[in-house]
């Protein structure tokens, strides 16, 4: 396709044409829109999965489909530092999915459901070329909406769990090679986005600004400095990886650090926030924000690491 | 695909095996989902429209498709005697959509969300072979919401607008030979579904159940019933058709009555009530509901029309 987040951006524009609407707390180009429906305000959000371009056939089951689909979409509200409360399912299902396979899918998306404490109140069934699972979730804010608008300088930079996982996981299921022992882990943090519903309900109370990793640390990060007006350091050596990171990427061909900054796919959580023990429990302090624009990683020195500035690979 | 109707009783069943949930009011198998996340309670829906499945790019615009999609997906909530305030739209765009068509597609959209008072507030952009647009609807029932189930025996069956008409239009379109003159109405019914929002707000108060028509009028209406647990008798003179339905259906080969009650995509909304001005001043009667389970056709004399009961057929 072309460019996305040119046409993302052309949308924002053309939609605030429409002038101000006081029921809409937050718009286009967040992680989730806000609306004032009532008491308290929905937080709505719609998230695709298509075959071929978010994920291939061979290298998920259907069950595995629909809990990963069904997560990724709950992200953006655990990312507004809300909590989801229901969701719609728009199914695209090809003739040659089975009644079975149709049935594990539907079991992924229960699984999640009931993880994530979404209840999956309707959906759409239609035919179509493409296995394509689209899911729509609305939430409440816990506290107050959080923003990718927000953050000052000074603020810190905390992110949930650890990063490139998700990437080094498809990467391995694509080799297939290397020693499952060491690489299942890696695979299942492709395959099983973390629920981050405590986190969300932890940055509410304290984040400035928020955005969940789905194109890359550098990438969402980036689109939230952008909003903020801000910029960013992040320091390589405080990047939250997991154990074996380095020589499973080694054995890959991969670039460590690159991967937990780009790879994607992650769907955990960034923050900012001033420097708290609070801030600190939910996630690792990864840099800080700055009035400079645009996102720098510099090493224990203070020197500027060349990271090569690239989001994830699609499959086409 | 497989049978869609198994499915969704499937889905049904599956999901009420989750427990009662007091902020569930109407789930899966009506129109559209209604639950409480504060006042008023919120009703959701969302509509799928796939390329080769629902329309065929040489017979639509993308701005027609954008119209098209938006109103249908708003028509399930005008079925549920509510009223729409917010949509999320995802779309799936195929490379070889130009950023021309991308904006036409948006700015169909965009006066549909205009005409509905919908305001589009999100959404998703994916890659993918097919163009597909998902709408997901958020409203307040202008009263209570009105399901699919709630119609007695005695009351009336009305409809708003005429049947048919789309039905005419598209097979118009396909057969491609007939004086546009005459015919150009019909295929503007079926490129742009009726705005329904009078309708919605008057059989918000006066309707004990209510149904859009999507599949076509007996089988919708035959939904409606059997979530009601009753049935319904049609009066095949009383069917409110367009000018010039009767030849232009003679003209094109189709049975003039079954195409208006099978033709489906009209979007119309049906909804049963006891007798009343008020509801005669929204739509025309077509029929009664009857103790007896099942949907019939009778003419003048009372005698059974044998209506060969078949759905819309999709191009796939």
């Amino acid at each position: 396709m072309h460019d996305e987040f040119a046409r993302i951006e052309w949308l924002r524009a053309r939609f605030e044409l429409h002038g101000a609407d006081e029921r809409l707390l937050v718009g286009i180009g967040d992680d989730a829109a806000v609306i004032d429906l009532g008491k308290p305000p929905v937080i709505v959000t719609v998230d695709t999965q298509v075959e071929d371009v978010h994920f291939r056939r061979d290298l998920i089951s259907c069950r595995e489909l629909g809990y990963r689909a069904f997560v990724a979409a709950v992200s953006d509200v655990w990312a507004m530092g809300g909590l989801p409360s229901a969701a719609l399912i728009a199914l695209t299902l090809p003739a040659r999915l089975s009644d079975h396979e149709f049935r594990e899918l539907i079991e992924g998306l229960a699984e999640a459901a009931e993880s994530t404490r979404a209840r999956i109140v309707g959906g759409n069934l239609s035919g179509g070329e493409l296995l394509t699972v689209t899911t729509s979730v609305f939430g409440a804010p816990v506290h107050e909406p959080v923003a990718r608008k927000g953050a000052e300088p000074g603020h810190l930079v905390y992110v949930t769990g650890t990063l490139g996982a998700a990437a080094v996981g498809l990467a391995l299921l694509e080799a297939d090679g290397l020693d499952p022992e060491q690489t299942n882990h890696f695979v299942e943090r492709w395959k099983r986005p973390p629920l981050n519903d405590r986190a969300a309900t932890g940055l509410a109370k304290i984040a400035s600004a928020a955005v969940d990793v789905s194109d890359g640390c550098l990438q969402d990060l980036g689109h939230l400095c952008k909003a903020s007006l801000v910029g960013a350091t992040l320091r390589a050596d405080s990047i939250p990886t997991e154990n074996s990171h380095d020589s499973v990427c080694e054995a890959l061909g991969l670039d460590p650090l690159l991967t937990a900054l780009a790879g994607g796919e992650d769907y955990e959580l960034i923050f900012t926030a001033p420097a708290s023990n609070e801030a600190a429990s939910l996630g690792t302090t990864i840099g800080e924000i700055t009035a400079e624009t645009g996102v720098r990683v510099v090493d224990t020195h203070g020197a500027l690491v060349d990271v090569q500035r690239k989001g994830f690979r699609h499959f086409s």
